[in-house]
């Protein structure tokens, strides 16, 4: 039998905590027996949602954390303040091994600094980027950072490339991942300074497929596996993706309902329609991990449901079985590393 | 009677060249007789197309520029070199006030040097901006800089805050617009240094309607009527709004055709799908002007069919009308500026 992973989950954390936490991580329990979930949260709260389900009880083990990190509060200050929030008290349980990973779908601002802060870089990682699976025409593309280093350096951006690389690799599959810079145009004269400084020495990496720069019209179309790029963009496209795609379904809906017979046809062509677009939702595939960390922090949506939840806690399976954190130790910190 | 607006287009631009721009441009001058069109281009093969139509004579006349410069040349040394290109030749007569505007759906890097260099900043501009109206649930938000000045500074984006509101007033009719910067959060801590330095000078400015930061997800939803950003950000805004629309409608056909009973549903409601879709598709306002310049300049899609030329030519007389030019001397250039 396999090792068991050790998931740390954040059960106060998103907009359904903690109906939805509760019911992902027995879903993820009822599925899988290799793994163990430790529900961080307010334990009353907690165990009575915990109450309504039947479930291999060895597998879910509540831990008490009696404060909350609101999703407005100033991150630095509520990692600093809080110690007893199920942010923190998860955080430490990485820290101190006794979880493998930790999941949350609470404020993004405390989970990027408290994985810095308390759980930790590897050695000779500069900077830990929040990396996303954004869907595409041919399935999905890592976007790597968006959000964690604005005014990154192109340092980062390499580290960036080649951890995304080991990421899709190892997680998806993905043999040979091609690895792209987002610019504003294909030539590798294009760009900002950021850009034109990071294209050279993306080019020189022997061990990743780079394949040159990225125009975001190609993004969707699924144009390359890792799309490297400063967090500010990544933020901005993620962002823009998720809000586009619900403005536009938004918008054929209301086409669609618009008379008796295009109603008449929405009921016929529904079924089918809902299925290419479940095929057009990154969330099947878990949350953002946070990379280059001493053990692994998934950020989930805010609007987190429970299938996001226990996607994202297989997603931390994948992740320790594949030993991804040894490989960024033996294929990354062994570069020379450009010092701030 | 108004004034005639004289309208300089580049008959050689674009992918549909010169068939859709003669047919733009015809198409004009058929609807409205304040319009004088100058078609630039090689004058057979222009002429050639003209013969197709009948039309008011006297409102085009053909302008011989035998040379084209092509989408992969380096801008610079195109607009240096290639004097008698239907660009250079069309911006040298606005640069001569022999035409009010110029319109080209040509390459982008030649039209924004030839802009700058050719026509012209007004003084006091620091940066012209490229700015083009995007598609929202609530009608259309300007974009501004989208593509003319990377690693751009906080004082020109403020001038690009102020001319974006002159414009969306003026030729959109849109009272006290709403300008709001691009941001990764709605705080006004939140930022990136460019983001956190032009926020409190926005904050300052009198003549425009700040609201703050616009996450991007927000744009699509018509969050602010004027989207303020760097031109790296910009451009991965409006392409990734392209590309993006472009892979959802054709998934979500995908989704209609995949079953006999979907592809009935689809014939059924495809009539009332299409009218909906069509509200969200910005080439029925024309281009994307490049503002500030002595003159108009208006960067249309490379792609663009007779539509997007016609209503360019139109944009191009609301512009002059509506007397762009003098009010951004007015409210822009008795500011105070910062100096490089």
């Amino acid at each position: 039998m396999q090792d068991i992973t050790k998931v740390a989950v954040d059960a106060m954390g998103g907009d359904n905590a903690p109906a939805e936490v509760v019911k992902g991580a027995v879903d993820a329990v009822s599925t899988r027996n290799d793994i163990k979930v430790f529900l961080i949260g307010q334990e009353d709260a907690v165990k009575e949602e915990l109450a309504k389900y039947t479930y291999p009880e060895n597998q879910i083990e509540v831990v008490h954390a009696p404060e909350v990190i609101e999703m407005a509060e100033p991150p630095v200050m509520a990692i600093r303040k809080k110690k007893q929030s199920s942010i923190v008290v998860g955080m430490n349980m990485v820290k101190q091994k006794e979880a493998d990973a930790f999941v949350s779908a609470g404020s993004s601002g405390a989970i990027l600094v408290g994985g810095q802060v308390i759980v930790g870089r590897i050695k000779g990682i500069e900077r830990p980027p929040l990396a996303p699976l954004i869907p595409t025409e041919k399935g999905v593309s890592l976007l790597i950072d968006c959000g964690a280093n604005v005014d990154a350096r192109a340092s980062h951006l390499v580290q960036f490339a080649r951890m995304g690389s080991i990421y899709m690799e190892s997680v998806l599959g993905i043999k040979n991942p091609r690895v792209a810079i987002v610019n504003i145009g294909a030539e590798e004269e294009k760009g900002n300074a950021l850009v034109k400084e990071t294209f050279p020495l993306l080019k020189e990496c022997r061990d990743i497929n780079f394949v040159g720069s990225i125009e975001a019209r190609e993004i969707p179309h699924g144009g390359a596996d890792v799309i490297v790029c400063e967090a500010f963009t990544g933020n901005v496209i993620l962002k823009l993706y998720e809000g586009l795609s619900a403005t536009l379904i938004g918008v054929i809906k209301q086409g669609l309902m618009s008379t008796l017979k295009s109603k008449i046809g929405a009921a016929l062509a529904l079924p089918s329609l809902k299925k290419t677009l479940k095929a057009f939702d990154a969330s099947q595939y878990g949350g953002a991990p946070l990379l280059g960390l001493n053990g692994l922090v998934v950020k989930t949506h805010g609007s987190s449901k429970a299938t996001e939840i226990t996607n994202s806690i297989f997603q931390c399976v994948t992740f320790k079985n594949e030993d991804i954190n040894g490989k960024i130790k033996d294929r990354i910190t062994d570069q020379p590393i450009e010092q701030d």
